[in-house]
């Protein structure tokens, strides 16, 4: 495939999946860049970019927050998940949860400034920056994922990072190379979900 | 610009910004399915892919969203922003709550199903599908706008559109082409909101 076309928006939104298995191939500065320079680049409430980036590459605190995912997986989420995931996506969480997070190189952790943007108004204003770093790591062939378990844990997270009170964690998301060729997607046709002018009319 | 240059992913990012004033020039279902194609690729809590799209352009319930909006920003939004906003991004999202957003050929009201999605997780499944479909209306040359004001009024909203009681309205995207070209997103560098290794550690 020619670069242009690995990088068209709809070929990159097409690829995007999460990535819960990482290799060790380093993730540079320069790898980074272009991922948060275009989280910047979303709409938020305001205008306000209440964004924050904590870059975390420090092996031990990785492990740390790898450590807060498991157990916020293991006391509150696989329980309640095995009743509503196929196996093979439960198999994946799982494994992604428990040891293959933890394993990526980088730590992205995603923060809103609640006195630069207002609080009720933080699900608005970071989920698109992160959809958008998504994206751009698909385009350059890194992996990702958009992960909000650990926040279960967010006074240890704070403590981690030293995140004012100010700073609320949002999501955890790991970036590094996948270990192995990600799949497409399973989605369902949105026609089964988009209805004519009011709800249960038929597109 | 080469159509392939256009639709890049990080060329598209850069470009995509709120769109409030809309050309009469029709929409089809054929420039819609891309927009809503893409949204249905976005992350989801559990992969359940909890989004209903209400795709409006009857004239009468688009003045009806757009009185509910001009309401919402008249009774709570306006005095609130004016002490946050720079002038210019008042009077533009003025105009747009006042008249622009009614003006749009289509409105994509997005919902969420909490039946099949948890309550709790509305936020990180809603919002990356309206990046991906704010970017895919970039792409192929649509304005577009994520706005929650009207959501104000959810019940009012619910009437209008027959929504049953689990599906919850998140947001209404306005869908037209732009009445004029749109300038560049105004955002500040990434680096002033990233840290290295714990907050407050400069990147």
């Amino acid at each position: 495939m020619s670069e242009a076309k690995r990088s068209d928006l709809f070929a990159v939104v097409n690829r995007q999946r999460a990535c819960r298995e990482f290799a060790d191939t380093p993730v540079r500065d320069a790898d980074l860049a272009p991922l948060l320079e275009a989280a910047t680049h979303a709409p938020s409430a305001e205008n306000k970019q209440p964004w924050e980036f904590v870059i975390v590459r420090d092996a031990a605190t990785r492990a740390a927050i790898g450590e807060l995912t498991r157990q916020a997986w293991e006391l509150h989420g696989r329980a309640f998940s095995e009743q509503r995931l196929t196996p093979e996506l439960l198999a994946e969480v799982d494994k992604g949860a428990t040891s293959g997070i933890a394993g990526a190189p980088v730590h992205v952790v995603v923060c809103a400034d609640i006195d630069r943007g207002l609080e009720a108004t933080v699900g608005s204003s970071i989920f698109p920056a992160i959809q958008n770093l998504l994206l751009a790591a698909t385009a350059v062939g890194l992996g990702s994922a958009l992960t909000t378990l650990t926040t279960a844990f967010s006074a240890e997270l704070r403590e981690l990072l030293s995140l004012p009170a100010h700073v609320v964690p949002v999501a955890v998301v790991p970036v590094g190379y996948p270990a192995h060729e990600l799949g497409r997607p399973r989605r369902e046709p949105f026609a089964e979900h988009t209805h004519r002018e009011q709800y249960g009319k038929a597109w």
